[in-house]
């Protein structure tokens, strides 16, 4: 999609910044590999056989070869393991120095505690930053691994040179792993930050007062197409993090992937837009390369 | 201060809060102790002699007689001990079975980072809050320590029974003790929480557009009297988390405690509000009681 004479806004391209952003770390690693130093190595547990879990592995695995790090996959097809013994596993690769980082992919099973899970992993290597030591040196302004969509979102917003900096900035939605994280990130005080931020959510009232008062709306509610161009300014900056199948039946796979905003109509209106697809979503397996890179330099 | 004909809002009584739940907590001690345990344990480390640290810390070590708890000061009056001491005595506490939780009063000396002894302190021994895991925690829904300020402040809200949910929540001020998890706690889905919450702060453009618009205002900011009347809407609920000390001749101290709201303006507009002092001040100390309890029983 390119700007026509009827359409002014920016496209704000998540698949090709994080083309570029590959290719830098892919640089960078090249550079460091060079002097005989070992490669980054980025681990990841899988349980079961999701469909979808299998897929988004896949992306990282992937997404690994492409910047020449290492991965290692333990694929766990038995869905009956035991707690305890994914704990265990989980210990080993906390003690494997040979492995800079490495993630456990949800869901789990449901005989674990997810959160039991989380927690035992050394928030050194946490490069999906779920665990809450991360999460508080995140609120708390500190370096630390922030998970991967809203790092991603941050990217986005950094390369595309958008000022947030005493921008009203709406975040739908306040799950743990973007809306409430994004939404600390976008206030704390940093060149990505300094916003004034309101958290929305399924118990707000009047959102659409809220939502036409945004100059950036941060949608992460996960209804597809729920942000329609009347509810929005003119000028507003929007980043979609919705992901939705919508049944079609025009589509090859029988559905199409729906973000959280009618494009068609909110880009009318919008200075700068994500797509879906193409959007925040190839970002989120680049901020996984980049917190893998950098508990590999520290 | 009682309503009268012409003042229609109801006054938070922090003062008179606090008081009723330390009763609560001597009560609930006398009974646990009863049988022959022993009692709660708060130690409170204290470096150098600034009058406002040893004036806090000494309404602490009141607050635990009143309730019954055992309480340690740890004083070392020469602020030319080493970070490295001070981490070892940290860790003594850590390890001693007969502390609960502990508290080390900040600020420290410049030659130490606070950052490093918070971080030394054991989460689970952590009542003050302050460690990136019982911060992490609370942003992420968990059961956590909260820190003393934003405790104090849902205990206010929910004795006094003001309702939160779908209400717009606007916190000024976005440090890490009082207005961003304060911000974060009335965003959760809790009983005190649900709300929709604007964070505002330094580079917020516009605040009175946005203070009109508020049902509850929580003001942190620590400005005397920022908050005016013709920033607020009618029937709006007003925490005040400010506490300056303003010159004042007539004081028999030369000074006295202002908060960041106006308040013979705003109480003519709000439905209830907090005074300073007696507000959110003496509810912050009863929040470190609650934390030491809570690890006690745990």
């Amino acid at each position: 999609m390119s700007n026509s004479a009827e359409t002014s806004y920016k496209l704000l391209d998540g698949k090709k910044l994080a083309d570029e952003i590959k290719s830098e770390i892919a640089a960078e690693v090249k550079e460091l590999t060079a002097g005989g130093r070992r490669q980054p190595h980025l681990a990841a547990i899988l349980v079961g056989n999701d469909g979808g879990s299998l897929t988004y592995v896949g992306h990282k695995v992937k997404a690994c070869e492409q910047v020449g790090f290492k991965s290692t996959l333990l694929h766990f097809t038995d869905t009956s393991i035991t707690e305890e013994f994914l704990l265990n596993e989980v210990k080993k690769l906390n003690e494997d120095s040979e492995v800079d980082g490495f993630i456990v992919q949800l869901p789990l099973p449901k005989h674990m505690d997810a959160d039991k899970v989380i927690m035992s992993i050394d928030p050194d290597k946490d490069v999906d930053g779920f665990h809450p030591v991360n999460v508080g040196k995140t609120t708390l302004g500190l370096s630390s691994f922030v998970s991967a969509t809203p790092l991603g979102i941050t990217k986005i917003l950094e390369r595309y040179n958008i000022e947030t900096s005493g921008k009203h900035c709406v975040v739908i939605g306040r799950s743990n792993i973007v809306g409430r994280p994004i939404s600390i990130l976008m206030s704390n005080n940093a060149r990505v930050g300094n916003a004034t931020v309101t958290v929305c959510h399924s118990k707000t009232k009047n959102l659409k007062e809220i939502t036409l008062q945004a100059d950036i709306i941060i949608a992460a509610l996960g209804k597809p197409e729920f942000l329609t161009g009347d509810m929005v300014k003119e000028g507003v900056v929007i980043v979609d993090v919705g992901t939705s199948r919508v049944d079609d039946a025009t589509a090859k796979a029988g559905w199409r992937l729906k973000g959280d905003v009618k494009f068609a109509e909110v880009s009318l209106k919008a200075s700068a837009i994500t797509p879906v697809p193409g959007g925040v979503g190839p970002m989120t397996v680049v901020s996984l390369l980049l917190n893998t890179l950098k508990a590999y330099k520290a």
